[in-house]
């Protein structure tokens, strides 16, 4: 039987995560997530997962308890016999925004608390896993039980978090001076690809989750809906073809962006993508791993909506719609595994002979031209947990994939990740379309 | 053959705008467009023309200005033989936001400007319509020519401003504690009518214009889509039903609002909609009329996008989307004709026996829960005019319908109108929906 | 006997305004402050008179209602038998800052009112004028009575806002692109004159208000204190001189200004004073009369405190103590006469042989180096009125003169005025000091 | 002979710091002076050096590091032979607002660094602190000096930031929901004494630093001013009496208060000193100790100026200047001894039989009406340091005495300490005067 949470990777192309027995190894797949988290923090001194460099960030600790917060207040408070929290103020501490759990502490401000510190947080990430642990081992913990279900979203959910602790860090050490490293990256000479494009056919096709394992409640209903034939480009925009449209004055025409993007450009004095620093007269890019040259072969990223849908009207192109980018994956796709010490986008493998969506899931999020909004019959779960996707649908936009900082198991063809269109700090590139008219 | 600006009235339910000939009578279509605009300006003083309330609003005399600047700009420096400006500055003082054809004066700043006053601008009107029926009496006025083509896209831009100038002075008036008065209203019986639920059909059907009149480009191409069977109210919501919600702790229930709804109705402070006045036991109306006590029978309007959806929330129901909003219309609908004298919207009448949508046109315009985005294969005009629509397409939402305020002819099924989501002070209602499931 | 408002001129270069008999031809002294507001109003069209350009300045029609309203509330209300409110809501909305009247219509948003309108408006003044004559020709306008004296008062509070609605309607039409003209201005040759310093002894000596007719409560008590022996410039910093700081880099060294100056220099974008405007190799100016340039010969002015003690530093002076200032015009002084036709400053005369303080009034006034803080055993008038200076003894530096714009009789040795350090659009020059090193 | 920093003490009430001899054991107060800086350092965490809860908070370990930063910018960089920079980046990063030194990392962004870290800190103390003595053991170090007097400077400036750092972390802690405690405080039974008043002969009189100690520049230079007779409070005003204040409505009515104070007090919500927390019918106060009871008996703290004064206003009485303030110190004065473990404010011992300034030192900074401004021919040091106390001559207010967190011999009864008007998280407290009317 598959592992609860199921790696999507290269030997794996068209699987969906959440296959059957998602539930069985459940502590097992609890544990690994858990470590995964404090292998995330573990580079980070104490001062470093205190930090909140912007409103959109989280400091590394609040990463840390929140997630935990989560188990304990959907799991543990509902579930464990004889719960006694481990500290009652954490409850309006770390919750996020659960209006149905009750008052949060502000967002902007959790850059503001020492205390708890790391240390305490430690001891209270020790105290609900064996908390955790205990109810899992229980009877209350079988296969398809409310426990085990709430448990497998706890997990999702705290990967969700892995991916923001590494985006919340980068943002955090790039703000530095100093410059410093989070971890050294391993090297690896790069090769750009051609671009080539892929044909799909249009018609009355299914879109969202189809299965019995995991999925968001975003992902469904599965339902019907109808595209004209389009083209999708079988690889990522490059770093160099990104330099082309800012050398072509990208950032300095207004007939090129959404008036929204163009009051950005404006107001935010963009000029590249975030982490790009001019060097001489190339570019260098702040990474995880310090500073360092820009590989043109490597797959643009941190880019906003706004640059996205600029850069492909430059290219004569446009942004493909959620469900083209979806619905493409039928012919095949490729990723790339998750790897702690290669934390950063990488060029597109040589092309195989079968056509494929290369580069669809480890690179980078692909933003599409598509608002985020509930499928039809969409249903947000039960109760508080109900927050979790529901609420959000409106001012966002959709973007599908997964990027180099997404954690095994972490990503699936119907996977709906969503942003505002100004938001730059998240690995997220470009997959450009075509065609698509009546 | 009709006019270029034909009415949607109760007399042609199913007529669309735009129908052939649309380009003969040309003359006669600005003749009595220009003239409308100064007709609604004519109850407003110097004083009242001139003020800004909101960086939304713009005074009275800039509108009067800019849809004049719009045939100089587009038409006279175009195509007139010999056309020298009737001041060069206008050009960049009265361009709203085409980028195309250089900088603007900025928008929050248009209240700032005491010169050119009201006099000048009646004289600048004066000025361009007499150049404007010399262009048009010429050979290049013809049917089917560019200068025709732009010449009504001129009309229905300053029919829009002929909404947004009654959307405006109501604001400017509203803020004032004198409370003036527009102009009085001449008042009607009501009586509430029981909603009904039309049933439509799924399936694929054709959606956006077809035809041979006007259009703005974002209601093309026209393109299939697949809809689920649903079922759309007759009616609006009124403002007892509103009340109802209200007195519910409508706006008190996070768990029924979008997360940037609720983060507006906090930090607005909104418990009701825009221009509601509470008065003793119950609730009194700013209208260009003066305040006036509530009618439970009149459509609710004023409610921002994410009032809109809180309430179908609260109903146990939704928005339609926009598709759906159209498609329903196949089924008959009725209208209000414009009427100067009753700027306001009014109960619904007594049902036909034949179903059909209801208050479809000229009471409020109805929020959708669709995102304002391209069609497939949506192509803005050429040139400058190109940003009209499409430069706007995100962060909005999809209005349709019209508006008590809307003036005759500026309506039809396949229009798109759009605003964000936490906008206001349009004259914007709620039509409920349900089914549509998989 | 004197008027109430005595001028201060050339030909009175010693006597302070308010000699015996200022309250007879209290009437005529009315009349004559309220026609010359009107006056000044005249040149503006009903748009002008609407405009508020920033915070700081109030539309033309507030000023001319809100003086009126100072006579309706401490003069009719209290004092004129059956007197009925011309409008009840004025009672807030003309209200500038009184907390013991009541609550006010905010600040910042008297130009978002296009009601009452300025005929409104002049109705206003016509009414309130009809009942003061009244009320004056009755036996409570004696001399020496509550009357006389609030009446005094708000012929005082009038002239003020004389120079306010000179200062704010230049703001105001100095933003519009059209340039417009206030009224044209008479041209003068101007020829500098050589800076003289004029030594002054030390010692005790006495300061503040002493006589018989109008002062304001902030010039008393009149109190004893010790100067060291010191030199004061004789004529005002002129604006050929102030080029040369400007070319010396004066707004690029951050060692020649305070800290919250060099923070204004830097936020604000300051390279020179408000209202110049570069112009080839040279400078233009904005005044009342449009854009003319620059005369080297002219005073210097709408330069901030920040400005002006930056300025102090570059030359290796300082600026006077409010004390010193006053003392030196026991030296002797000059004035130039108010003229409606040239109300900009002016180049001084030929120097006298007897050593005096040239342009010590109706030029520009003179920033001090002294905060707004009461003099020893300062009292407040008693009543609401008291808040008319008072409270406002924070945060603001004292200017000592008068201006070009200030009117006839509104200035006198003693006077102290004040504005916040930042603050430049009042008519506001620099005189320099040196010495008085213990 | 006596130390560098010689306390202020009951047992040497009029003795002045900066006696003979002040440049002795400079090593020995250097030792001092630093090891005081980690000794209240000491109970933080590094969670907590790291936080900054308002732009006017610096973290924790920014102070170690920049007290540092001025040892070694402005003696090591000068005349340390062969000095290399501990960190050339440290020389922007530490800077805090010296421009003749270079640019410096912002202000408001302190809190956003998480490297260098608190150990990385200490070692950059440590390896300045080694040289330092290496060069206070030169020659150059030797009795007057440019080295000693800098390293005087400098020990006095990190005194300065002793007293920030308690007060930043007191902030920083007291925003935490946990409500962390710095360290338990020594309990002491209090006693509320009766307020007395001293009667101060006027005239004229010296003000300012005479002596051969150690100053500040803005304490000279000594210079003759003029009072008139008045009265002096004995003693601080009590946290009972606030309570009253605010029983009788103080912080709701317009008429006690500045018009700037009026305006914080709405905007900000004031409705009590900073750090008052209402509980039941009383108050609890938050300190470093933890919240505890408001005491009646001990002097209230934490108000801003424009409290003081609407409290004085209140009360019939007014703020003394700082000249009254400073004059009335020759009646003889109490002080308390800086207390590690008592770092609160007390109630007044019981009165000596001598009239004299009791608590004038050791509890409450205490708010004058004086702006600061600089003194008859005050000039400032010559070089960077010389923008250490002149470029902030202006918006603020002086303040006399010291507190219960200024360090010992860090107080001298001509020292100028100055704040905004609206600051309140300083040890501010209130003295009453009354008289000095000519």
């Amino acid at each position: 039987m598959g592992s609860p949470l199921t790696a999507i990777g290269p030997e794996s192309p068209a699987r969906p995560a959440g296959s059957p027995g998602l539930r069985t190894d459940l502590v097992e797949a609890y544990r690994a997530t858990r470590s995964l988290t404090e292998a995330l923090a573990a580079p980070l001194t104490a001062e470093d997962q205190s930090i909140q460099s912007m409103p959109d960030v989280s400091p590394t600790k609040w990463h840390r308890a929140h997630v935990t917060w989560f188990f304990e207040t959907f799991l543990l408070e509902c579930f464990a016999a004889d719960h006694s929290p481990f500290d009652p103020r954490y409850r309006e501490l770390f919750n996020s925004y659960y209006e149905g759990v009750g008052p949060q502490f502000p967002r902007a401000q959790r850059g503001l608390l020492s205390r708890p510190g790391v240390d305490e947080i430690s001891s209270y990430r020790a105290a609900v896993d064996a908390s955790m642990e205990e109810l899992l081992a229980s009877e209350l913990g079988g296969d398809g039980s409310a426990v085990a279900d709430l448990t497998v979203l706890g997990l999702h959910h705290e990967q969700q978090h892995q991916e923001l602790l590494l985006m919340d860090i980068k943002h955090v050490l790039s703000i530095n001076p100093l410059q410093p490293v989070y971890r050294p990256e391993r090297t690896h000479p790069r090769a750009a690809t051609p671009l080539g494009w892929l044909d799909v056919d249009g018609g009355l096709s299914e879109f969202g989750w189809a299965g019995s394992g995991f999925s968001f409640d975003n992902e469904s209903p599965r339902h019907c809906a109808y595209l004209y034939p389009y083209r999708l480009a079988d690889r990522l925009v490059t770093a160099g073809e990104w330099r082309a449209f800012i050398d072509d004055g990208g950032y300095r025409r207004a007939d090129l962006w959404l008036s929204d993007g163009w009051h950005a450009v404006r107001s935010q004095g963009w000029a590249a993508p975030l982490y790009w620093v001019p060097e001489g007269d190339g570019w260098s890019v702040h990474t995880l791993a310090g500073t360092r040259p820009l590989d043109p072969a490597e797959p643009v990223c941190h880019v906003s909506y706004y640059e996205a849908d600029a850069y492909a009207r430059w290219a004569g192109k446009r942004l493909p719609t959620e469900l083209e980018w979806e619905r493409a994956l039928s012919l095949g796709f490729s990723s790339r595994p998750f790897d702690l010490d290669a934390l950063q986008p990488r060029a597109a493998a040589v092309q195989d002979e079968a056509p494929q969506v290369r580069q669809a899931f480890g690179e980078c999020w692909q933003w599409t031209a598509s608002a985020y909004l509930p499928y039809p019959g969409f249903e947000p779960a039960a109760g508080a947990v109900g927050e979790y996707n529901g609420k959000f649908m409106s001012g966002q936009m959709v973007l599908r994939g997964s990027s180099s900082y997404t954690p095994p198991s972490h990503a699936r063809p119907t996977y709906r990740n969503f942003f505002p269109p100004h938001a730059r700090w998240m690995v997220s590139g470009v997959r450009l379309a075509d065609g698509g008219t009546p």
